[in-house]
């Protein structure tokens, strides 16, 4: 049985079952930062045939999340807002970019993806700990997260993928400038020369094209 | 004909052709990086049947090369010294991740390597711009990226790879800082939800054992 093939409230007990392992590994105060990730398909990586999800407890905060937190407090100490929240806002009412929304949660395809087909899954309300969620809001989370993956499928013929969830450090006090979400990424496309020397991806799919497949895919 | 099967000559001619590439291609004032690289075989993202390399003009420096370059910058204000002249002379004492040395460059196993088996070149004397290298000492570095390749493909079973040049960007003069050099990157491992989420690899070898394996493979 895929992530896909169950139903919202069986998705929504996957994201309470992370929540739950999250908050027990805080307690750890070696931990600094729990990463939730999924690695589906062997060309996303998956090394195990049935389906799962990941949790690795780290020491220090991921680089990728720390290049993110700095970013988000450069934007709110010259704008005093959250550019996640900007974003949001933004891409509700361009449209063009947009793929699917519910009353909590906004799902888009991001203004630079790293890949064709890359997509956020972000919550409308402004909060920085996933951890925090209350199981009512992660119902709705669970409804665009099942809805993004049905669509990748129905688009492009099951691909392999990955996902992960980017949240404040923790212990980290609720953050005004960062954001927790989802990041969506198909695995289309391969790291090869130009991204290890460059740090930058080659994505050949617009993210208005990417969105528009999305929206028009049969769920 | 793959490159590990041309003489040490023919291997300086497709480096001597390189830096003729990046002399004609600084004249263009858009142009502020020019990478170059190479990607054999299809794990490593080759698209194209022959062996090619590949130079690609940018109008901005690359995120990796600017990490590298500020990193250096900070140990070099630090010590007064390039950290890539010390990692060279820490190496070349060491010897634990040597791979291979000829009169004017170290081929080594970095001390954190992203990749299992990722290999770096280094010039023994400090040089910030690749394009800066004469003929003579070009054919230094075609030796040991001859014996590297050459190394990799008897110890792996002809792995695909990847290697990369990083230089000093477009017309910055000479820097006391930075370093010019390659990496070689097999791929062994792929890049999964872990590493999208973090920006960390995991990586099973330790680089001493694989500095070992290429140390004693037959050439």
């Amino acid at each position: 049985v895929e992530l896909t093939e169950l139903g919202d409230a069986e998705v929504t007990d996957v994201l309470f079952a992370c929540k739950a392992r999250v908050l027990d590994l805080r307690n750890d105060q070696r931990f600094r930062y729990i990463l939730l990730f999924k690695n589906h398909g062997s060309a996303a990586g998956a090394t195990l045939e049935h389906s799962h999800s990941q949790v690795i407890a780290l020491p220090i905060t991921p680089r990728q999340v720390a290049d993110e937190i700095e970013g988000a407090r450069r934007h709110h100490d010259h704008r005093e807002r959250c550019i996640f929240c900007d974003i949001v806002g933004q891409e509700r009412k361009d449209r063009s970019r947009l793929v699917y929304e519910n009353e909590e949660f906004v799902v888009f395809a991001p203004w630079a993806p790293r890949s064709p087909f890359e997509t956020w899954i972000l919550p409308k309300r402004h909060e920085s700990n996933f951890e925090a969620e209350p199981r009512e809001r992660l119902a709705f989370a669970a409804q665009a997260l099942r809805s993004t993956l049905r669509r990748l499928n129905s688009a492009l013929g099951r691909p392999a993928y990955n996902y992960m969830v980017h949240t404040n450090p923790l212990r980290d006090a609720s953050s005004p400038s960062y954001h927790w979400h989802i990041e969506v990424v198909p695995a289309l496309t391969q790291v090869a020369g130009f991204e290890w020397a460059s740090g930058f991806y080659i994505n050949p799919v617009p993210p208005e094209e990417a969105a528009e497949f999305l929206r028009k895919a049969a769920v």
